[in-house]
């Protein structure tokens, strides 16, 4: 594990989503924060509607994987990662990156998921 | 080379650096483009500042390569890369995520370079 709170937390978001672990995914988020995923949708504010958001999201089966480094920059961390959604009959796998911002206490006040149509698919 | 005309824009950028292409770099923004790099630093505004940027950055031998599919959401094309600096005696990596915001006309607005101490070696 990381030793940088910023990495740390993407290594626990990721592997909270891989144990479809609401309590440490939220954990990771302050009362405040803000969720927008993808990006160009409505953000979802606080954190009864960030809990609906993760709710649904790892409804179900969800695995999730780091593609490549963790980028640092001030308060932002940006990470490459894939989802891949188990529905029985068919998966969807999802390529992101996602951007979180950080406030002086190491928890997300705001993130935003960057994919689209091009980057998911069906089999 | 990809049909989406923002894909298509990244991959060019990518070339542009490994040519040190200064005309292909510069075809992809508007003229009134911002460029951060790194973000947290002053933005570059404009195209005389951001040609000043690209000189200086294509002074030393640079390699760069994509290293994950471009995540497109809205205006935004979000990608991993990484980049080598060939300075003769020493090289220095850096691992990079860009972000470009483009304008109606598919051209550059705003970029973005999210990457800090964390994500740079000299070798």
């Amino acid at each position: 594990m990381s030793q940088n709170p910023k990495i740390l937390a993407v290594e626990n978001y990721i592997q909270g989503l891989c144990e479809s672990n609401l309590d440490k995914i939220l954990s990771l988020y302050a009362d405040d924060a803000t969720v927008e995923d993808p990006v160009g949708t409505e953000p979802r504010k606080g954190m009864a509607a960030i809990t609906e958001f993760y709710n649904m999201a790892i409804s179900s089966k969800i695995t999730a994987k780091l593609e490549g480094p963790v980028r640092i920059a001030g308060p932002h961390a940006l990470f490459p990662f894939s989802i891949t959604m188990d529905f029985g009959e068919s998966t969807m796998n999802i390529d992101v990156i996602d951007q979180f911002t950080f406030n002086d206490d190491n928890k997300i006040i705001s993130m935003k998921a960057f994919w689209g149509e091009e980057n998911s698919r069906m089999s």
